[in-house]
């Protein structure tokens, strides 16, 4: 209600600057405007039935009978309701959202440096892969969700107001004033906000969908980060741990619980509002210069901000206090390397012109689990194999035998991800 | 399958200009690629149950034991896959969904500009509400239409590639190559794309996720679109038609009926496939460096694209015909006029000094529905409102007495929005 | 909270019943359940961050050290709050949503049977097709609501709560009690609820899946009756109307505009809520014995039902004082009549032997709309069709010289879909 | 097309009963219809650009003069569409989708029954809780998907179709049949069908809406499963593996992966039908007697009921060859089981009169966390306990001492889950 209030501020404030009426009147009004409070709006509202029309009938009943025509004038309700929301969010994603995202970005971006060299086992279908640095698992992060900032404060910034009256055409606008189009962006500019191309009762609807589809795919992220948290934090497996301060209670029953719940609690989160994106897409069909059918629907919007941002800060909460455990890190990799070396072989062999490594190395890789021995033992007491063998340079032939060492270059692309994005957002006036 | 083929086929070629084969291997791999058929990949795959590998073992039969090697070398299957998705995904949205959409944005400009000054009643919740032009209600679909195509085409050139290996990391191809990255970089950029900053064993999933945003944020300005005009062919509005042919049958037992179908196909394709957005959102969750149930699931983004396509191409064609009735739009103008004045009437008495004129006007259409007498016939014999009616300038009292004149800058709206696009189009090379 | 509290005071009166605490225990433990306040339990919850710890802990405060093991005793945390959710959902649906369901049912039965006979134009792609009365077109309505209140009855009194323990298995309360399901079986049926057959943690999720689908499938016909009327009180269609208030405001700039509000607004929240489903399917999956994943998603629930009801008092309230138009409805009948006897005519003509009736009838009516003459006009001056017009019934020929008699067994449907809902909700005792 | 020709030959039969064509030209349009093919069909419509027309074409050029009049007589389209696909799903379901959901049910027992015994740590939010059996944990499987069978199986038979006309009114037929509503039962039944008590243009959506309820929330549950599965599947977990053939590749470049692929292609189509509920809600609006804005969107319906049953099959195929590693649920319950202890501990010394004992046990784990001694020896070396201890059960304090007995009701809740289905599919004529 404030942001309306707003809104009807900068207009009386507009057509003053037009001398369609005087400062002291635009005065009077303004401070009207300030000094409404949602209470009194609302129960107007319930005897007009028409929010609009009762924060109209407040402010006029704030000023002078001279002053009250000048109140709204030439305004629709959603000239109101829409430049307040454009208004609103634009401030919220500015002032609170990106500021809470680079926060957590910093965050992420520490613990990869932290752990740029740390040696974790990469899993893929949640089996063994090829090794990798943890850091280089955070990387990721770091990089989707700088991606998500960027595109947040985009789509914020292509929000737009309007002032173009009922179905969009500046009918009453235009009865008093020479040039509407200019009076609107004037008044828009007053706001810090530009109008749209052409509205009919309301604004275009896309540049909200696309705003709120900026969030929900940011969300996303963090979705992804707490499932990965969460798996990792497994009692198997165990690389990661939510930090519990001592009076915190894991489970009412089982004294001994220290779960994830930080992370599940913004996973859980996420699939409630997933789904309401697609009433943002029904949202964009609005029958002729409008229906009402988006009106209750749209005052969610507000909602997805907020808990999406609770979700940013807890994940910024969690980040900070991320417990890395690395002997279990350490534990995991030597529980992987025996197999893992089948990769490299295979490629070093076909390289070094084995007819049909892919299957050999395969065929190994079910011996050694029905045998026990090593893939990289039977391989090496594979006397077929010396050929292909001899022809590995020295370099190649260490990650045979340390398959540990086979981690590409996963700490150098850490840094680069890093030095990355530390630049973009200086060019963004964001770090 | 064949722009996986394309995909195998540029990863030899940019082996051998790195020296790793010789030419000569690489154009005969090459010319297998080019050579091979989705069937027989799907035969090899019903033996080895991986696409993938199916799909290198068909070439790796058609090549010498030499070549075999270098088939595939270094990639892992999701270095194809993403890659081969982010060549067609591109490539359909710039040579086939785009020049569409840019054929049916000219069809509606043509529309907007033919019916620029014809006036029609404008309406909010299904009432009439005030009037404007026909061609200014179409000028609404060509910018927010425009929007979408200038927002497809940004998302479909973010669209990037890989050759990052099993986790991202370059652990294969760094055994070979010194420079991974590099390497990766000279690959993709031979297909047109570039390589993701970092990615696991997939890339980053957000840039598809904003493809299949844009696509279905655009399907919503075509059910837009569709709505309306159902609405307007309503046997009581009749504003607008789908051109029939002598041929085509309405209904099987009611031979009159004429409806609108293809405005109710697109707008059921479009209810089929909104929901499906969820599924691309939950797909951003993939655990570790990939798990793999975002697979099955990413195999309908083709369905998505074409399915948009086709929704493109039948709007074009009933666009293209559509007929526009001029003497229901007159007749239904005539029916709104005698309360529409009720908005000027309101504003100018308010303006004049009216303490109180919504709601002055409000009880007058109440008296006017109960008397049948006309809202301006009631105002000008109403002897307390002459002071006010004094006071109005001769264009202002020419609206209040003529109703028709109240259409605000619509038709000038009308050029402005289609000149803003032409330009806007030629600047981006669609026009 | 006060639900969760019930559900421990039962626990603890079911220990007394089994002699496993005294009555004055059980009694000194009841009180205190019933004192607690939300706040407290927040205040509580503040520290150790566990919401049912809190409660516990609370619970624990009022009473004498001797009480105190037997608070919560054997429970875990979802054993309460699952119980808690099915008990208090179940009471919602039983003292409030079902009523409310039930007198705007009521509501519609008076309506149907008022416009038992009055002939409306049916009409199908927003064209008119064939007539029938208006009665039987609210029948409809009537029929869907009555079915889908009796499976929302149905799916709430599937509704189960546990008492299982941490993981289902019974392993806390077999320690002190010989028959731990006996137990469970006993507390729950002293809250009216029945136990799972096997549980987890949690309870298996259908049931209340089935719960929400119950509502929102509910809500799908007040969406489908809000378009309906929201269509059929389009200016140029008028037959019916949302009763004003003297006092209320149409519009804050068009002082002549009635809104079809209500309708709006329950399409708009059925819009909001419907994706939602989702949701909850999503929530059927919690990993091995659960996760918390579905914890903050499922606090939305009770949400859902609360706006659904809101909807339903809202459509009452509407219904109640709808304004039917008769005469609009007559009037839009009377633009029909002239086209809308191409079907009887192509039926009967098809029946007395033509050989191509429907293509017949379907070129005349073509003819009609060039001619402007009337499609019967043109059939009774075609020569060619004499021998089959011969061969009518009177009462056939009838509907074709007179289009407004064919409306098939409309009024006695009323009747009998009126006289079956009735019958069935006298048996369920709903009535 | 084939189950649209059969109700086409079910009215002419049924008009042949009621003597209104004689049986001989009944006889000769039911050959015809058993004769056509749906690409003779799809020739017709690309002409008529009417699907049942076509279909009707089709039939009256195989067919005498005077046949030709009875083809579709009395009958709209929709009545031979929903008809149709009534039948069409309730044989799919009946026929082939609920005997494979009874195959897996019974595979699913047998695994239940087979490790009925098997000790597995429990484990919520992805962390060990107490211990229960394997079987245990697969019988809440066996009685969630029994319940969706009894579900679905009931949803597919509360469909109905339909032969109402154009409007629901019985226009048409009532033109040349007394009592129509008799005529439509006596065809639907010949069909094994029931008629809607009341219908539009169409059937009422609901019960398509629950049918599809029914098999999402089936599938839900296979998803759960599958997530389950997948997780114990995991390289630290190792309980489960799918069986692999020894020509199967796992992983293009990493020969010795053995992915949970079955699992992952369930869960990620499962992922990608979800959200198609919400169009089947959406669906549940058409306008006045019908618009046509749900005709393309349930032509998928078809393809939702395949892909589930396809993955009801996949699911049979792994269940099928599960391999349950004992020794890795050995291994992780040891894990476990020093800290297991906490919950049996706490609630035994709450009950012998211990003031604070879940505080004390708490802090107890967390003692052992820091000083790697076990719970049970930091408990027992306690002199403090002593006089609680003292006052246990031989039985509870084997628990304490040996927590691996700590299972509660696990195995013979099995047996009762089992037992309690088997009685019931029998009722139900599914055993």
């Amino acid at each position: 209600m404030k942001y309306k209030a707003k809104v009807e501020k900068a207009l009386v404030e507009t057509l003053a600057k037009r001398g369609i009426c005087s400062p002291s009147i635009a005065n009077e009004i303004a401070v009207a405007a300030d000094s409404i409070t949602a209470k009194e709006v609302a129960e107007e509202e319930r005897r007009v039935i028409h929010d609009i029309r009762a924060l109209v009938n407040v402010i006029q009943r704030k000023v002078s009978d001279q002053a009250k025509p000048y109140v709204h004038l030439t305004a629709t309700s959603y000239d109101i309701v829409d430049t307040a929301n454009a208004l609103r969010y634009k401030q919220a994603v500015e002032s609170v959202i990106i500021p809470d995202m680079m926060k957590l970005e910093k965050i992420w971006i520490e613990l990869a440096r932290k752990d740029r060299d740390t040696i974790q086992i990469g899993r893929t279908h949640g089996q063994f892969a090829v090794p990798m640095t943890f850091g280089f698992a955070l990387a990721q992060y770091v990089n989707r969700w700088g991606n998500r900032i960027l595109k947040l404060k985009e789509s914020s910034q292509r929000l737009v107001g309007k002032l173009s009256g009922a179905v969009g055409a500046y009918n009453s606008s235009a009865l008093f004033i020479s040039d509407p189009e200019e009076f609107e962006k004037q008044l828009l500019s007053s706001l810090g906000l530009e109008p749209a191309l052409i509205s009919t009762q309301i604004v275009p609807p896309e540049p909200t969908t696309d705003l709120i589809h900026s969030v929900i795919s940011a969300w996303g992220v963090l979705a992804n980060f707490s499932r990965d948290m969460r798996n990792l934090q497994r009692s198997e497996i165990g690389e990661v741990g939510e930090a519990f301060t001592e009076e915190r209670v894991g489970s009412s029953t089982m004294p001994h619980k220290k779960n994830p719940e930080s992370f599940e609690n913004v996973e859980s989160l996420w699939k409630e509002f997933v789904p309401r994106m697609t009433t943002k897409y029904l949202d964009q069909v609005s029958e002729h210069q409008r229906d009402l059918t988006n009106s209750a629907s749209q005052r969610y919007d507000a909602e997805f901000l907020m808990t999406f941002d609770f979700c940013v800060r807890r994940m910024s909460k969690v980040s900070e206090k991320l417990i890395v455990d690395r002997t279990s890190l350490k534990r995991n990799l030597d529980l992987a390397l025996p197999s893992v070396v089948a990769e490299p072989l295979y490629l070093l062999l076909a390289l070094a012109g084995h007819p049909d490594a892919h299957e050999y190395v395969r065929r190994l890789t079910l011996e050694s689990s029905r045998t026990g021995k090593s893939v990289v033992d039977l391989a090496l007491s594979d006397q077929s194999l010396q050929p292909y063998l001899k022809k590995l340079s020295a370099k190649q032939l260490e990650v045979v035998h340390d398959p540990s060492k086979y981690v590409g270059l996963a700490p150098s692309k850490v840094d680069q991800v890093l030095a990355h994005w530390e630049k973009k957002f200086k060019e963004e006036s964001l770090w």
